[in-house]
């Protein structure tokens, strides 16, 4: 496989740098072929902002849509946004790796999605007819490959459950998982989560390295989260809600967009 | 009232510019005092990185929450991140103002999240015990203020109602709204949204507007988001887990974390 890896962490002094190490070592001990992308390293440029589109007349409104759009039909995108359309294509999988800043992805990783992620490329897909609303949501320009995050969190894993004050951690992530990967197509994989990490050792270590590599002999058989094909029947079109017979009409939360679940509460 | 906007946007002649100008233009009708922090206008810096941390020597490893806890505590934090801090301290209301970018907030407000909720001021904060897990969700240091989102999405409202294709638009916006804003203590006002922008017109505009003028105008009176406090009563401690008695054992979704709900499915 060829597997395409986005760093975002600042220091490669860390558990991130270390995790990343470990992971590179085993896919290419399994005969993969891995590309990283170090944002930070690469003195990636986080803002969506006018200099992203060169073709844009100076005094013209900015509208980042169509000049998305535009630009990407142009062939007329940044060097640095082109680069990484170019290793998305080319890689079989993608791995996003990032510490958890406030629930989240750090600003230069949504950054990459923002500038990466064109109309066209990654969202503006397809036709619309009563039959589909575009491809998204499991089809789309990188369906057939697969994704999955690698995430350390400060938190403990408890506080990540189910019932975990902090919210289970698949419906934090759904906006990344989801959104962002299934959207444009990707099979996603159940993230790979290291917790407590603020307070690691060495002993703590081995085992979360050893997690990781089992993680990374297994990412081409690992079975995907299920989620729904937008496409797929279960979603009512144009208005794009899950049909009534399949799930409880008062069930919630994004449990609802995995098959077969029936519901989520 | 005295309010803050951070306001994310690249461009001023934009839906979001507007919008601003709008909310802005009844808050000070109603006698309200605006400050805004333009990031894009301001070059507001996206990434957490070693020049955040001036005393961090050269040769350091940088571990972004020791340092930022040291920096904080030193008062040694740079300059635009300490004067987005005294703003939060002069405001009793903070309005995050963004489009929906990958379900989420750009780039550049996440960094303004990254840098500016330091180690010691947004968390880190209180102590802890068998009757707390330090301050935060409802308490820490912006316990008493109000906060609330401006978004706009391209996508139909329903694709992000309950049983919406792209998921609820309370959840999506959970991670940022729990997350982010009632982990360091404010009380969190229901979003506004404005759908479909992407293809609003002159028509369209002016009821969007209405409703944001009515939702300023009702800032200090709109019942917050009921969230559950951490320390008062409802998680067992250390865990951090929903008590068994407060919700069904199968309910699942960000819900749970609601007064009164009792289970979200």
């Amino acid at each position: 496989m060829k597997v395409l890896l986005i760093f975002a962490h600042p220091e490669s002094r860390s558990l991130n740098g270390a995790l990343r190490d470990v992971a590179i070592k085993e896919l290419e001990a399994q005969g993969h072929e891995v590309r990283v992308s170090d944002l930070y390293a690469d003195g990636w440029k986080s803002e969506v902002d006018r200099a992203d589109f060169p073709t844009l007349a100076p005094d013209a409104r900015l509208i980042p849509v169509a000049a998305s759009k535009k630009s990407f039909e142009a062939d007329a995108l940044t060097k640095d946004v082109k680069a990484e359309i170019e290793k998305l294509l080319w890689a079989d999988t993608l791995i996003l790796q990032f510490p958890l800043w406030w629930f989240s992805m750090p600003a230069i990783l949504k950054g990459w999605v923002d500038r990466v992620f064109a109309y066209g490329f990654a969202y503006g897909v397809g036709e619309h007819s009563d039959q589909r609303w575009g491809d998204r949501y499991g089809e789309g320009t990188l369906a057939g490959k697969r994704a999955m995050l690698i995430v350390t969190a400060g938190g403990w894993e408890e506080h990540y459950a189910t019932r975990g004050v902090n919210g289970a951690i698949d419906d934090l992530l759904f906006p990344i998982n989801h959104g962002i990967l299934y959207y444009p197509g990707y099979d996603v994989l159940p993230p790979f989560v290291a917790y407590s990490v603020d307070r690691l050792d060495e002993t703590g270590f081995a085992p979360i390295a050893a997690r990781l590599r089992e993680r990374m002999r297994t990412l081409a058989t690992t079975p995907p989260i299920p989620y729904r094909r937008q496409n797929g029947g279960d979603y009512l079109i144009p208005s794009m809600q899950l049909r009534p017979e399949l799930a409880d009409p008062g069930a919630t939360g994004f449990g609802l967009h995995l098959n077969g679940t029936g519901a989520s509460g």
